[in-house]
Parts: structure tokens; C-alpha cells; sequence
């Protein structure tokens, strides 16, 4: 029988796993280790914090760990696991500070150790202390102190964690940089969709912002152990007062790796539908593991604060003794400039070409309401479905209007499978302040049904 | 082959199939009759030219007789149809002002009737001129002129009409009292949300309404054909300067019934899944015709305006003798009093036991989005489930948050008949500004699998 859990991690997953599994079985000992000074926060809070939108950091603490204890789960903060034992079934944990050792049993391991921010190759990266990444709390409170005293800021690399400290820095009066690979900013859109994102920012704040598009920074300059220029590969030089660092993340996996535990796509540790990796009674949830997409039914790597939650959850349940199944996920996500939604679900259209599907698309722009009320704004969405199938397999949508509730229930439509025709009968709510009488994802299927011919 | 298609009616359903037909087939000859002076117009933005939101009602107009006209589509304002004459494939249409009759032949006849207030049996209800309902462009203008001159207003009866004209006359500045039959307002929903909703309209605007629940009005008094006080059964006598009748609608069915056409719930004009009556030729869309809901398979009657767009496409389609069946509807309506949405789609609770449905439900109040952003609001949900098939069979959604979003969402999965347990796998974009890391829906779903202990 199970006596102890021992949770590596403290962001989402990890504590999700706890608070479920005390409920599920109260009797089991639950030990939760982090190597950071907090746990159970919302990391995806932390740019609005950085804005200011939050004033204290505080509020982004989902529970404290006094709270975990007087469930009877005990935290351990401030230690790092360096080391599994998987024979021994042991993990060898390291404090932050003092570096001394111990060794902790456990009869289940749960590894939610998340991911870290991917740190390109850079010149003199490593010489200057104002370059910053975004990922736990103490980082958004290093960035908000150092925007509240600058004037210009580069941001490196442009998702979603880009485009939400654009919005940072752009409202707090900074100039702002942005140096990105990509032909347009939001490069994991397809580009019809992301050249309009970047339209939109460039028109509503292009004397703020300027973009260096398909270009990589290559080298930083400075004086001080400060960068004050970044040397572009098409052979810019941008002055700046710091740098952020935002090129995507990898997942923190070390120590699975070197246990043996079979890995995945970027190293994310390879689960089951029941959370359980290649060794039986080691989990893994949340960024750490790897993710089995619903549309392509393969292995993906889409980590996401929602994800984590739902497979914590589920990894309690099979640690109880009960039965869950991960489906896996739909990459659906959103975020926003200022009153700017971005969103998706499923697969893009570029994905799923390079899967080999032979897709057709539609975009629309619309009102996202009946056009007579004052509140109604445009909304652009793009269906993608599989010209073979007919199926719906991926979404996109942007816009000031509301397009997220579109992406949302688009990704119920795409995670059934549902065809373009079949789409079509979906009864949707409608009243003039909150949709058009044929809802704009609608005129987009109608597309997709005359390309299809199937009109 | 067909040659002439004779439209009666011009609100939603009429001008769609018209519209529609006219790009499936550019030969047909197309023509539209109404016993109104517009066609084609927003019945369901009235309520908010009413309000004074909307300035000018032409903005409500979605297309004018002369685009239609422009497109080869005959347009006949103020024709009434008083007669069909199907062995003869002749209609007799009258003029509303010069009662002139002529004959009109037709190879397919839509009816797109629509539908009428429902005026129920008060004592002097036909001595006055100050008693209202709002179904027409004209009802609005007459609406808005008497709410501008009046200080007390009330409304019999309170569903999506009572709702909206309850919020146009509170921001007009009128007391205003509504006297219902049901033991809370909006009886539409099941109680455990119709109490709510009441209790927010009360605690926002107490002190400009007074509702009179569990009450009927049961005689008129007043002078110079000027209503100014109504008796109610429960005996209360009620000052009030006009009255609003909103106590539901039936379809317009005359001339069908009149013609021996098929006819099911409350007179409403049966068709097939093409949308076809009994009679082969003659087509009934919008709020004329049954309808087959998606959840129960069965017959019912619920005449929406999203509906009669679906459904007037389908009918063109198949006149164009292409292939639509018209799959039917699920019953998603939408509304609000000011920055408190009312939305649901499915069946209700009460419905489904009536219907002989073993169910199960679950409410959760949370805030639509991350607690800690400022936006953040409050919406409660209600899911009801099939005890035996765990399918999700109906969604209710209420609050100044956005609880919409929600119930489109759960529209589609009750559209699919998605399982409880398999709703939990349901991969909703999350950020802060938009939701919770755990959706509030599935907070519901987690309570319904609880109750069905597959949890």
C-alpha cells in the first residue's frame, strides 16, 4: 500500500497533485519539495505583475504553504532534487542555500520539476547582469524593478510571453525593442494570422515599439556587467537598457535523464495516459512531460498552466488507487496586447502541412457582435480542417473583439472531431450584444464548406 | 424545373432564404411578400433601439428592399397572404391598406410567417390604447414614445423581451413593476438560477422595481382608453402610466393550418429535416415551423432568431435541390439586464425530468477569470447531466462575468453528447484575463462526477 508521495516541484502541477490526492486518500503522507522560496503561485499572472495590473505579489500565491500544511501536506522549501534513486526508491535533495544533502524515501515520485527558459547562444551573455528571462516570481520582481527605472527595453524572442511584456513595458512608458526571428511577431500563428497581430501593434503603438524581424540578436555590448547595445545578425545595433529574454522554454529534466526514465520530444519525460513515466510508481506532470496531442493523436511538447492543473489532478487519481486517462491536449492558448486577443486551438495550418495533412483554411473578419451595438469590434478567425476528413483540426483568432469565446468553442468542435458540415448545425447563443445572428465562426465554416464543395 | 419561389414574410428566416437562394441559383425568379413596411431586419436589437442604444432604427435594418431588388430579388411591402391554394399552387395576397386581393403563382412556396405575441385574457384588454407588445419594428417606435412620456411602466410576463425592456426602462429613468406567473423572474430557467437572477435585478435596482411574482393581471381600469391601473389576482392594484405585454409568442400558422398543412407544437408548421411542410413545394423556416431538438430527438417549438438564419439557408439550399438537413436546435439563448448575462442552451432541469430524464446537476459560483485580475467577475454555472448516459444535456450561465462564453462552450459538447468524464479532457485556452487555470466549467463537470461517482 501507498504511505508516501514525495512531489518534486511546487508551481501548478505539483501542488495540484497534492491538494487532489489529499482529498482522493487523506491517509497517504505527502511530501512536496521545491527548490524555490514559494509555491503554488500562478505563473501566469506574473506579467500583469511586472505591468503593475497586480499590485502585490502576494495575490498570485493560489495557497500558502501554511495552507498545504494544514491540509497535512508537508512543503519543503528551498530544496532542489539533484538526484533519483530509483532502485532504492530515494531522491537525494539538496537545500539552496547551505548545499547540504539528504536523502528522502518515497513509495510514489512525482516529478513536476516544469521548465526553464531556453537561453540562446549569445556573445558575452554570460558578462552582463541585465539580461533577464521570465519564469518565477523572484524573476518578475527583478524585471518590474528594473522597467520602473529604464527607459528602453529589448525583448528577445516574441510568444506569449512576449507579447504580454510588451504590453508591460509599452503601458509603463518604455521604449521597447523586439528582436525576433520570425517574419512577423507571434511566429507560432501562421503567418496570415501573425502578419495581422504585428499590424495591429505596429499600428496602435509603432512609435514605441520597433521590430527587427527575421533577425537574431548575436552579440551583446556593455560596460559595467550592464548591456547597452545588442548586435543583430543583420547587423544592427540596438541601444538598451536591459534585455528580456523571451525565445521559448525547455522542460527541466535532468535529473529524469539521468535516472534512465525514458524521454521524449526536447527531453520531456515520456508518461502514460495515467501521468506515469517508464518507471513504475515515478509520475511526471505538468511542463516536465510530454503531452499526447489530441488531433494528431502523437507526442508533442505544449506546456501550459491549464495542462499542468488537469494532469495533476489526473495523476492523483491513479495514485489513489482510482482510474483516470490524460486525453492530452489541443495546444489551445491565449493572450492578449492590451485589448488585442490572440488565441488558438489544434493544430495551424503550418503544423498540420508539415504533418502531412491536406488542409483547407478560411479566415473571416467580422464584428464579433451585432454591428449596431456600441460595443461591437472586429475579430478575425481562421478555421483549418483536413480536406480528406472534413474535420475542424485547428483555430485561430484575434482581434479587440471577442475572440477567445470563438477559440473556445471552436476546441470543443475540434477536440470531437466535428466535420465542416456538421459544424454548421451548431446552436450557438445569440442576442445583439453578444454574437451576430450567424456567428462569424459560422461564416467561416461556410467558407470551408464552398472550398470543400460541399455547399 | 423550378422557375418562381413566392417568400411570405421578411423578418429573419424570409429574407435568408431568399438571399441565400438567390446565390445557389441565379435563375430562379425570387419573391419576397410582407404584411410589415421593412424587411429583413434585427427583430432581436429592437429592445435596444427601445433603450436608446441604437439612435437611428434603420441601423437595425440588415438589408434594404432595394438590395434586394438590386439583386433580383421582387420585394412586395405591406402584402398580407390570406389564403394558399396548393392544388392551384396559387397564393391570394391582400394589400394592408387598400384590401386588395391579388392571386400570385408560385413552382415553391416558403412560409416565413414568423411569429405573434402571445396576448393573454384580461378584463378590458382590448378598451385601451397604452397596452404594448414588442415584436416589430413598429412596436419599438410606439414603445420608445410612450416609455420617453411615462414615469411608471409595467410589464406582464418576464422572459427574454421582459428581461430587455426591464433594463430599457430602468435606464429611461421609469419605475417600473412586472407582474409574473412564475415564483421568480426569468421562469424560463430552472429556479435555483431564476432566484438568482431576481435576486441580482433586486439587489441592483430595488428601489425602481417592484415585482409582483406568482401574480397575474387580471383586469385593466383606466381612462380615456388610457390604462392606469391593473387588478391582479393576488389582489394588489397597480398604478402605472402603459403596459408592456411580454408573455411569450405563438407562431403565425393561420394560412397553413387553413390549407391543411401538417402541424405540430402549438400550431407550428411541421417540416422535415429539408425543412419541407407536408405539402410537397411549400417550405416553413423561422419561428413558423417546429422544430426537432438535438438533445431529446423530439419535437418542440422554440423559435430564436440564430434559428431562423440556419434555417432559411437550409430551406435555399435545398431548393436549389442541393443536400441540407437541418439537424435542429438546442435551445441557446442569450440576454441581459445592464452587465448581467443570462445564457443557457440545452435542457433545462425541469424540462428533462418532465421529460423523463433521471438527472443530475451541479452549480458552481467562481470568477470567470484569474481572481487576482482587475476584470475579474463572478458567473454561475449550472450543468445538468443524464444520470444513466453521464451525458451533459443542458448548461445555464448567469452573472456580471462572462458566463456566455461558457455556455456556447458547452453548447457544442452537448451538441456532440459529450460524458461528464470526458468533458474533465476538454483543453480551453487559459490566461489570466480570460479564466482559470481550472475553468469554471469543469469545476462543474468535477461536482457532476461526484455525483455520478466516477470521480
Amino acid at each position: 500500500m501507498v504511505k508516501k508521495v514525495v512531489i518534486i516541484g511546487g508551481g501548478a502541477a505539483g501542488p495540484k497533485t497534492a491538494a487532489k490526492l489529499k482529498r482522493e486518500a487523506p491517509d497517504i503522507l505527502i511530501e512536496m519539495y521545491t527548490d524555490e522560496q514559494n509555491i503554488s503561485y500562478s505563473a501566469c499572472g506574473i506579467p500583469y505583475y511586472v505591468e503593475g495590473i497586480i499590485q502585490d505579489v502576494e495575490e498570485l500565491y493560489v495557497r500558502s504553504p501554511e495552507e498545504f500544511e494544514h491540509r497535512g501536506i508537508r512543503v519543503f522549501l528551498g530544496q532542489r532534487c539533484i538526484k533519483i534513486l530509483k532502485e532504492e526508491k530515494k531522491v537525494i535533495l539538496q537545500d539552496v542555500k547551505t548545499k547540504e544533502e539528504k536523502y528522502v524515501e518515497y513509495d510514489i515520485l512525482v516529478l513536476a520539476t516544469g521548465a526553464t527558459p531556453h537561453v540562446p547562444h549569445i556573445e558575452n551573455i554570460n558578462n552582463f547582469e541585465n539580461i533577464y528571462t521570465l519564469r518565477k516570481i523572484e524573476d518578475g520582481k527583478a524585471l518590474r524593478e528594473v522597467m520602473l527605472s529604464s527607459k528602453k527595453a529589448t525583448i528577445i524572442g516574441f510568444g506569449y510571453i512576449g507579447i504580454e511584456m510588451l504590453e508591460a513595458f509599452v503601458k509603463n512608458g518604455l521604449f521597447v525593442n523586439i528582436i525576433d526571428r520570425n517574419k512577423y511577431l507571434m511566429g507560432v500563428f501562421d503567418e496570415d494570422i501573425s502578419s495581422r497581430i504585428q499590424e495591429h501593434i505596429v499600428q496602435k503603438d509603432g512609435s514605441k515599439i520597433r521590430i527587427y524581424n527575421l533577425d537574431e540578436a548575436i552579440r551583446f555590448e556593455g560596460n559595467n556587467k550592464k548591456v547597452e547595445k545588442i548586435i543583430t545578425k543583420n547587423g544592427y545595433e540596438i541601444e538598451t537598457d536591459f534585455v528580456l529574454i523571451s525565445a521559448g522554454i525547455v522542460p527541466n529534466t535532468q535529473i529524469a535523464v539521468d535516472c534512465g526514465l525514458k524521454t521524449g520530444i526536447k527531453n520531456s519525460v515520456w508518461v502514460n495516459s495515467h501521468m506515469e513515466t517508464s518507471e513504475e510508481g515515478i509520475y511526471a506532470v505538468g511542463d516536465c512531460c510530454e503531452k499526447r496531442h489530441i488531433v494528431t493523436k502523437k507526442a508533442c511538447w505544449l506546456p501550459l498552466g491549464s495542462t499542468a492543473n488537469r494532469e495533476g489532478r489526473c495523476a492523483a487519481i491513479n495514485i489513489a488507487n482510482k482510474n483516470c486517462d490524460f486525453e492530452g491536449v489541443l495546444g489551445s492558448a491565449v493572450s492578449r496586447y492590451f485589448d488585442f486577443t490572440v488565441a488558438m486551438a489544434g493544430l495551424t495550418e503550418k503544423q498540420a502541412k508539415n504533418l502531412g495533412y491536406d488542409t483547407i483554411s478560411a479566415i473571416v473578419t467580422k464584428n464579433d457582435r451585432a454591428g449596431y451595438m456600441p460595443e461591437a469590434a472586429t475579430i478575425c478567425l481562421k478555421l483549418i480542417a483536413d480536406a480528406n476528413s472534413h474535420e475542424i483540426i485547428g483555430v485561430q483568432g484575434i482581434g479587440t473583439g471577442d475572440a477567445e469565446k470563438r477559440v473556445a468553442t471552436a476546441s470543443i468542435a475540434i477536440m470531437e472531431g466535428v466535420k465542416a458540415e456538421d459544424f454548421m448545425s451548431i446552436d450557438l447563443p445569440y442576442a445583439p450584444p453578444y454574437s451576430t445572428a450567424i456567428d462569424p465562426l459560422l461564416n467561416a465554416v461556410q467558407i470551408l464548406m464552398k472550398k470543400l464543395d460541399i455547399d
